[in-house]
């Protein structure tokens, strides 16, 4: 058990959201991530909301990101700092930044110079551009990146106006994408084999995530049309009941016909705009009309088990508030009550990884770390005896 | 060369998006991924648009979802078909499907099952609730689980109204969730280990995706907010020009006080309202409705040098079709004219992994399969010979 990714350790120099969602799930699945924050700490320490009493730095959006992983701070701009960085990339199966190119050689973390340290590591850039583009080492953050890939496109496309995701999205999604080219780079070094150098762009994997999905016609030319019609049609939205929103899938032949006799018009079972895929394709407003117009003449705990009786699948459009009571949530473990507490007042719930592996389980779960809290027991790991590691307290900005 | 993980078999019994997606990401570094179809082939051949001429089932979506794939149709109500899929097991590394688990103990492609036939396997369950809680085997598609998981509720909470994203979202970040999952399988599997069963539920990672960016103060209790009030803001949206659309990022002191240069209004750099982070936060609202009116003065393209002379981060906000012609999408080669051609008339565009590794490469490019292209050769490679393989047309549905 620990997880499938037990002796695996990982030197993480990122910050924000995007390369901490990368390690959260190498955490997650048993590695050694040993967060290397500079003397301010991660950014996203303070930008993610307000830290409860006695617990400085904690943000939720920093708890969130940055469970299972252990805190050190290095101030890289120090001789001594480097020299603890240099002594961890030596012990480390990957090292993760998302510096840029310049900064990263200006402190003798480029691939090249890592690589003579370790010539098993690997060395993962995410980077806003692929490098030798004419981008190339433009400033990226996530709305930057959204309203160039398409993602906002297709808010335009859907509304008429462009829009961004209410998430981060671009960062959220390249750092799952980045998790995986690791674990697949991991794979290919195997017990023996040389480690390789890594880059993760941005903007290219949002464009190809945007365009993978609504390219459409128009990948065989000029004349066609983008977008998937079904998905950017205006009608396709969770469809309000008398005191809330459903979400109902009734795509299939078998299913819209249990649609109509569950609404009680099972006379447009026979009707010729609804009668098969292609039809109701090809009247997809007048179809997502008339699901709209049915919905709103009962509660949602009336539909849910009539639909169900039709085998017409369908659940409830959570609020977030109701989000945190959904049994399903609750009962799989994915958001529970943590046991560990920051202060004396505020309980606190916590999110677990959502994956299930039958032999190696999963890291157990930690809380996110407080800024520099492993530094001891990571520099003695190291083999700094207790005078160096009083040493480095000031040399290397360790703060512990 | 050839991708990193080029000796890796990966057989896949998944249709639509969330499998394809997981699948895509493995064909792309490199492993030999089998498409195991119905004898109707996976339902993305037709869902995903219309084909072009000469090329049944090869619609767009379908394609850009199934580069690198092999295909073999093998009808599974047979037991012809389950023969050659469980010769097929006994060769491959991982083997995934988003079948429900009844459905799969029919066909004997269970974890236990397969096991038996191969230790080594790695066995991937995408499923829509994990199992054992209240909605095990429900139906799980993509709209339901973004209205379930809080993916609507964000647009709610954003704009007033619950909404799907323009994207089959939850399908395909958890398709690259999965893939991940599998990687760090293969990972703690190691040269010689024992593989395992992985489950990897929709809704529990589209949840856990959409609460760790906006559990927020909630976190601490009933009390707390929602949310992370920067994204969740109305006025956080790409910015009209006088031709277009533009996306602005000025976040630091630095790249504050270079906006209000950029526009000419440098006394605000002295407005208390945005003289700091913690400043410009609180007066959120303000800040943005003034970069809005800013930038209604001029065209994008007097925008972008402005801004970038006050080192203020800035791109244009693309339309899909700006994107198409876009320099570094072009030049990184994500975007692609393809060389191949599925018939006389239409020219291709083909995407193209985003990521670069440096001492493995990636695969190189193959376009989609047609169904039941690789059929003989598998059936080939799997030791059947001539007269075994035209037995097998009739008897498990192979087609070719």
């Amino acid at each position: 058990m620990g997880g499938p990714l037990r002796g695996i350790r990982v030197l993480d120099a990122t910050g924000v959201i995007v390369g901490p969602t990368a390690t959260l799930l190498l955490a997650e699945q048993g590695a050694d991530v040993i967060k290397v924050e500079p003397p301010e700490g991660d950014l996203m320490r303070r930008l993610g909301g307000r830290a409860p009493a006695g617990a400085a730095g904690l943000s939720p959006k920093f708890l969130h990101f940055n469970r299972n992983k252990r805190s050190i701070v290095l101030d890289l701009k120090t001789e001594a700092g480097k020299d603890v960085m240099r002594r961890l990339a030596g012990t480390a199966d990957v090292f993760i930044s998302n510096m840029r190119a310049k900064a990263l050689a200006s402190l003798g973390l480029d691939a090249a110079s890592m690589a003579a340290l370790n010539p098993r590591l690997i060395h993962c850039t995410i980077s806003g551009f692929a490098s030798g583009g004419p981008y190339d080492g433009a400033p990226a953050y996530d709305t930057i990146i959204q309203g160039l890939s398409g993602v906002s496109a297709c808010f335009q496309q859907q509304t008429g106006e462009p829009r961004f995701a209410p998430f981060v999205l671009t960062d959220h999604i390249v750092g799952i994408i980045a998790a995986q080219a690791i674990c697949a780079a991991l794979v290919g070094r195997g017990a023996d084999g040389p480690g390789q150098a890594i880059e993760v762009p941005m903007f290219e994997n949002a464009a190809a995530f945007v365009l993978s999905e609504h390219l459409g016609q128009r990948t065989f030319g000029p004349g066609g049309a983008f977008g998937d019609p079904r998905i950017m049609t205006p009608d396709a939205r969770p469809l309000a009941t008398l005191d809330g929103y459903i979400c109902v899938s009734a795509n299939t032949d078998a299913q819209a016909r249990g649609f109509f006799d569950a609404i009680g018009r099972p006379e447009l079972k026979e009707d010729p705009r609804f009668r098969s895929v292609a039809a109701r394709l090809e009247n997809v407003a007048d179809y997502f009309r008339l699901r709209a117009e049915a919905m709103a003449a009962r509660t949602t705990a009336e539909w849910l088990p009539l639909l169900r009786r039709h085998d017409v699948p369908a659940m409830p459009c959570h609020t977030l508030d109701s989000l945190l009571d959904d049994p399903q949530l609750r009962g799989s473990g994915t958001l529970v009550e943590e046991d560990a507490r920051l202060n004396e007042e505020d309980a606190m719930l916590g999110l677990r990884h959502a994956n299930r592996y039958s032999r190696s389980g999963s890291a157990p779960p930690r809380l996110a770390p407080r800024l520099d809290e492993h530094a001891e027991e990571i520099l003695r790991e190291l083999g700094y005896d207790a005078a160096q590691r009083a040493g480095l307290r000031q040399d290397a900005g360790v703060l512990s």
